[in-house]
């Protein structure tokens, strides 16, 4: 068996591989060839705990991953989080991820796929509110699907700005990392904006004309009372992309637009539908919006890719049974 | 983090040790003190998988485990698990487990406990039907609690008994270990009776004289279709004593008796009751049963103690995070 953190998966692995698994994954879902029973709830007095657990025909897994918000007074990361990875034939365990990296990963990855196919080409821009590990996961993988020369990051804490870029500047090389004050600043500079933040309210300003053109990817809203976008962006949309169905069902940035008529259902595209395009939509200049929530089969079949490649590059650390 | 495979396991704890946990967790049971969801259940071609999760004030866990028949065909044990240990706090994983070596652990020592309280101080004598690795955990558990000087070995197949013999000798030392060729010889030479089959009819004989004054422990049957028990042996019972509230919903050897009316509901007692009394019950030869078929608390009390005692004494396998 093989432990994999944070180092192993980077060494293992890169961000276009991921991504490649992540459009794999896509197709999977689409096939129907796999099972993804509900996820399993449990509320304590701290928080949640949540269990992923997934199939394909090859390999099993399950996440298990709590968010607790006092643990930030602690100074622990708020969610932790354990995979499992099994072989399907006989159960038998293969590999434990670290899934907060291994969520951080995926997470990324299905942002950077949205960034494949629903922004221009050569956008050379984007732009970051809510710098998280999600959100620094996001830059890396935009990064990586676009030329970027200048991304812009906003959050309402400064002091997580300065130690964020510089985190980012270690990590990501000959881009520009521009701090701003306001939201509009990094909305005017950006041509993709990124949304990662718990946000119970819009993040960016109602205003159709500062949101035309812009490509929106919004990874934060998975519940019914999260909302990061505002009205004004979706009269400017002809179609909406979610990553999964299940992002119509949980999240404000879907449920309300469709329930006050901002957008009719049957503009509500699944994402998997664009996957082997040869061309981006919008290349002639529309807005776009990517909707992503997630899902345990992406887990999964990152998991198993990050495996099977740490097995041929003999990373990860071995687990005596 | 620690990994915690088999033989940091005996490494890092006593039997006695865990058998004093698994009375710790009678309490918290007893108490409700802990917090247990139902099990999810998933099923697959190839078998059942199980997600049992539990909490307590300072931890939680979940144990994995799938049992898949036909691994035994392909040399894989059947039976796969691991299990995530948790701070209850802040969510952190402090441990992974092997799950199976838990469990054996455990379930030998839930087994244990019931020797402990329902069987005679001066027994000398213990037979085993079913020689898994449940079996074998039992035999370890039943001769730390009583001062065993003979152990009877019965299972269906031969080839299993020689080298589940060699086994045992190597483990257990001062007892010797007899094979026997039938139930009835076994019955005849045991004080104590471990049942730890899969059996789906009874495997003891269906007959009082021969089963009179014994004391069984049954821990094979754990759903309604799976029994181990004759009649003979309920109409010999003043109480059936079962670890917790489950066994009554769930074991063909108890559902099937009361239905049937060989014992009464009232008759049927949770063990829980008997802890801390000062002798066990049947000093003076009467005949017991103590049926057993375990809960998530017990994994999660005794996995929390193994990880104790590892840290104290710093076994264990390091997980470099």
């Amino acid at each position: 068996m093989l432990y994999l953190g944070e180092q192993h998966i980077r060494e293992s692995i890169s961000l276009d591989e991921v991504m490649d698994t992540i459009e794999k994954s896509f197709q999977v879902y689409e096939s129907g060839d796999f099972q993804m029973p509900d996820r399993m709830h449990v509320e304590r007095e701290e928080g949640t705990i949540l269990y992923m657990p997934s199939f394909t025909k090859d390999v099993f897994g399950t996440k298990i991953i709590s968010t607790f918000p006092e643990n930030i007074k602690k100074g622990v990361p708020t969610v932790q989080a354990t995979m499992v990875l099994n072989k399907a034939s006989t159960g038998e365990p293969i590999a434990i991820f670290d899934g907060a990296a291994l969520t951080a990963y995926r997470t990324g990855a299905v942002g950077g796929v949205g960034v494949r196919y629903t922004t221009r080409e050569n956008c050379e821009s984007v732009g970051l509110i809510g710098t998280g590990v999600q959100g620094f996961h996001q830059l890396l993988f935009a990064c990586t699907a676009r030329k970027i020369k200048n991304i812009y990051i906003f959050d309402r804490s400064k002091e997580r700005l300065i130690s964020f870029k510089e985190k980012l500047e270690k990590r990501i090389k000959n881009v520009k990392v521009n701090i701003v004050d306001k939201v509009e600043e990094l909305v005017l500079n950006s041509e993709i904006i990124i949304t990662a933040t718990p946000a119970e309210s819009p993040v960016l300003p109602d205003n159709e004309e500062m949101l035309k053109g812009k490509h929106i990817i919004a990874i934060g809203s998975y519940k019914l009372k999260m909302r990061e976008l505002p009205k004004a962006l979706y009269t400017l949309l002809d179609d909406v992309y979610i990553d999964t169905k299940f992002a119509a069902e949980e999240s404000g940035d879907i449920i309300v637009p469709v329930r006050e008529k901002w957008i009719k259902e049957d503009q509500i595209k699944i994402f998997g539908e664009l996957l082997g395009a040869k061309k981006p939509i919008n290349e002639k200049g529309g807005t776009s919006l990517y909707k992503s929530v997630g899902m345990g089969l992406f887990d999964l079949m990152v998991a198993e890719a990050i495996y099977n490649k740490a097995i041929k590059l003999q990373k990860g650390q071995k687990i005596q049974d």
